[in-house]
């Protein structure tokens, strides 16, 4: 049976992947009168006096909620919020398994992002903390922006962020194994929706490398191009500092390094083989990379990373926001900044002992990984 | 240590009195595979396609969102979103314990009927139900009313219906006890927030007593009152038929039975001696009711019930809420009807086999209530 097959079977089984329960039982008119009425209005009325205690009385030190209007789902596009429940109960999973943290999905049937930060905001004093999830750039840009502006709980939104942390902590090894500064490679980016800006934005930011280049479905962002967004704009300030024109085929000439965050099957052996000597290949469409690993292997490629877990170097972001959260929550950091990131990433970078071409990111399994991202979020 | 220094210690100990749990653990890839990406893909495409068949692979088949803004918290009044979280926790711990509901706590920090029901239709994908709680009146009518429309799964709010609910239950066994007939009694009825305008409603529905008189904090509603929100002069229609003017002491005068949602300390032994024979006094303001229960009892009256645990006849929402949810979510009902409330009175009354003066309604611990309730919900 494949994983699809397996999936609808077991989830039909399991009728919701997660659950709530009690941490005491109710079992005496006693406990009734402590955690309900009327014992309980002492405590509410000790928080309505000192309100900045709630996280020691209340669930919210230990409560994120998993938010997505479900308009960007996995490989799948806008499918909407009830499909999308399974990927933010999934999550929620994650965030237990990993860290302790108990994770409420919370699908949003609103769209706009006015609408998405007036109901964030309405709920946001239920939670300690709020990961946005799956919503489409470049809409997702604004509601994480305002939300983090206008709350003072951590907010992060993971497609971006999650997924540029691990692709950073990959890259910091596959240049150790093949012997590169970050600084003085040529970097092509092809996809430009929230998690490739995300990538471009950090790797600025961590090595301001030699060239880096932005490409989107049509070709690279340059400034000859007249049907950019704001977001997309945004990007030539630090990218494409020579102004090359073209596609994806001409950026990848004498390139270190390839990242795809865009579409299945979109690379080709002859686009790597233009690359430079032992280039590095983080190919993450889903459900299939922008180049199968074996074909960027043969076609000269050092390093191929993916985000499939069928194939070594895993860019899987459960690598990261379970940890990411655990610290915040924690430590009461209220904003995860651009050195937060740059620490987790590098963090996770050096669980990894000795980097080879097979192994530059810890296994999503290794339980080292969310307490080491944890205790940088300080 | 009486109730209020236990209830801040076991709070604070606890720090959340909820959690959530993975229904399944994520201790290999193959269960990341199935569980999240991507396995879970194909759960969201079937149901992109399927939406109908969302509560049979989510958690939307067992989960209710126990949503306030926290504007009238217990007999706290006003004290916001966060100071109100304690409540519905304990709230969700009640869900849990008589109904095997996972409830969440979902407080927000808007506060008129426009943003209430916007922020909850948002989030409403993400839940099987919605139970309203401790919004104030009179908005908590508008939200209720507006939600129930445009909601396709059950709406409650719990302060107005399962009060009634149970005040209605255990009047069908005072008026057993004392000989009475509903149909044929004066009934008062003090307070005419959330709570007493659905207890005039469902008892003028049940038995269209012979005379319904509401009574607020400032006197009898009557035609002659010029100070009537929208609300308040609705009551008109079906209460006070003889147009009688004057305060809550005119209002007792030969009234059979006395319904107290208002503040504690407001009836005395000399109002209670103007009633007929054997009154009936249901006095349930919090935390003191409208007069002690043994002040009662001294001044005649038959048969005393109260919010408190500790006299007999409790009134207690968690009678009826737990069920209700269970029974609407295990059949697939999308509203609850006024038919549904005066079932679920009538069967919560008839759990107390043998009604007598200090045995009225069933104990909140009796595990056979949730059942009883949930079976009528279809």
């Amino acid at each position: 049976m494949n994983y699809q097959d397996k999936a609808l079977q077991a989830h039909k089984k399991l009728r919701g992947k997660i659950t709530v329960n009690n941490k005491d039982s109710l079992d005496s008119l006693e406990k009734l009168s402590i955690y309900y009425t009327p014992g309980v209005g002492a405590v509410s009325r000790h928080l309505a006096k000192n309100p900045q205690e709630t996280r020691d009385y209340t669930w919210t030190n230990n409560s994120v909620a998993v938010v997505s209007d479900g308009s960007a789902v996995l490989g799948l596009g806008n499918i909407g919020p009830k499909a999308a429940l399974p990927v933010m109960e999934g999550k929620a999973m994650i965030f237990k398994e990993f860290a302790g943290i108990d994770a409420i999905p919370i699908v949003l049937d609103v769209h706009s992002a006015d609408e998405i930060v007036s109901a964030v905001k309405a709920i946001a004093p239920s939670f300690g903390g709020i990961n946005l999830e799956d919503i489409a750039a470049p809409i997702c840009f604004e509601v994480e922006e305002r939300l983090k502006q206008d709350l003072n709980i951590p907010v992060m939104h993971d497609d971006q962020h999650g997924t540029a942390i691990v692709v950073l902590a990959g890259l910091i090894n596959a240049a150790k194994v093949t012997g590169r500064s970050l600084a003085d490679s040529k970097i092509v980016c092809l996809g430009v929706g929230a998690a490739g800006t995300a990538i471009l934005k950090l790797l600025y930011l961590y090595a301001n490398p030699k060239e880096l280049i932005a490409v989107d479905s049509k070709a690279v962002i340059s400034s000859q191009r007249n049907d950019l967004n704001p977001e997309k704009q945004g990007l030539l300030k630090f990218t494409n500092s020579k102004d090359i024109h073209g596609i994806i085929d001409d950026a990848l000439v004498d390139a270190d390094i390839f990242i795809g965050v865009s579409k299945p099957n979109v690379v080709t052996k002859e686009m790597v083989k233009t690359m430079n000597k032992d280039p590095i290949i983080f190919a993450m469409a889903n459900p299939e990379p922008e180049i199968q690993p074996q074909d960027a292997l043969d076609a000269g490629a050092a390093i191929v990373a993916t985000g499939r877990s069928d194939f070594p170097n895993q860019v899987n972001n459960a690598l990261v926001f379970p940890g990411i959260f655990r610290g915040a929550l924690d430590n009461g950091v209220e904003h995860i900044t651009n050195d937060h990131k740059i620490k987790a990433a590098e963090a996770l970078a050096s669980l990894v002992e000795n980097p080879t071409k097979d192994s530059i990111i810890p296994s999503v399994l290794d339980k080292r990984v969310a307490p080491a991202v944890a205790k940088i979020i300080t």
